[in-house]
């Protein structure tokens, strides 16, 4: 009953995740409405998006088709003796914009997840692990995500890499109160972590 | 910083409606990750949305752009003296999915708004006149949505049809509880509207 058109955007757009049939209805006659440039640039972006954009052999971050290894790593301003381990590439760019990091990262790819199929295996562990060799690294920052994947992957990275080189430093991004948040709608576990890191004035 | 195609792609998504910075990386992440087929359906999609989309020039329901006018309208079965006025060409998806209708359709294209600049004389309601005319319409019914610029545009088109035609039986889609709703959870216009067109039993 919709013109064809309209119909199969709708049916593409509602692939995106967290997007339902409302929505994606919304989206496709919002793009319909507006002027057909929009709905061109995202068309030929999306078309350009696998081509453009690979994984860094070393830290797999995400980097242009066109380079080698990430900037982020190559770039001799880094200090490599310095590794961030996160979950997913995009967590570099939060990093970055704080703009008070100067070392290099290692993207794991996820955290273990038993329940989605991830195991230790499928996470670039084995790379980090010949980088901390290769690259002579003195720190590893372990910032997983604070969930429970997330925290049962630290330990297991902190065992394997301690095992690896018992003299090697492991620290964890601090937990605390976040900026803004008032005491009293703080969850028990980050008030109790705020509570056992508190710092001296 | 970010890959290129990957920004640009976060870029052109951050243009749909109520998508932020967040969502448009969530979105476009997700898309890289996901096989290729994802991001190319919906570039295909959006490219061909506006050559195959077009208005019908009788009733302003979306048609396919090789159609002349809406099938819902040329239809024999439909009774072209019965036209139900809405404000957006998807209401009518709305409606024909109750299949309790056998009427035709008119979108307005939208409803009076001063604050958005939308005055009547940009909604079809001058062909929706000649349509009444030369359709010999016995009823319209008014289907506009129940916001303050809804219920304008239907007041707007109850003087104009009634003086264009005494005998023209004008409706609009009853006002009273939706179902699955508890009486105290109702706001109070729902509620005085379905006291006042209780129904006999």
């Amino acid at each position: 009953m919709l013109p064809k058109a309209l119909s199969d955007a709708i049916e593409a757009l509602g692939m995106l995740p967290g997007v339902g049939p409302k929505t994606a209805e919304r989206y496709a006659y919002y793009l319909f409405k507006s002027s057909d440039k929009v709905a061109g640039n995202i068309s030929e972006a999306l078309s350009n998006l696998h081509k453009g954009v690979k994984s860094c052999p070393v830290t797999f971050a995400l980097i242009d088709a066109d380079e080698d290894v990430s900037p982020l790593y190559s770039d001799e301003s880094r200090d490599k003796t310095t590794v961030m381990v996160i979950e997913e590439p995009l967590d570099i760019y939060a990093i970055e914009q704080t703009k008070s990091y100067k070392g290099t990262y290692h993207v794991l790819g996820g955290a273990i997840s038993p329940i989605d199929g991830i195991t230790p295996e499928q996470l670039h562990i084995g790379e980090l692990i010949k980088r901390v060799n290769a690259d002579n690294v003195k720190e590893v920052i372990i910032a997983t995500n604070p969930s429970v994947e997330g925290e049962s992957t630290a330990l297991l990275l902190e065992k394997m890499l301690h095992e690896q080189n018992p003299n090697l430093k492991l620290t964890r991004l601090a937990r605390g109160l976040p900026l803004g948040v008032d005491l009293s709608y703080a969850d028990q576990i980050t008030l109790s972590a705020a509570l056992e890191n508190r710092q001296a004035l």
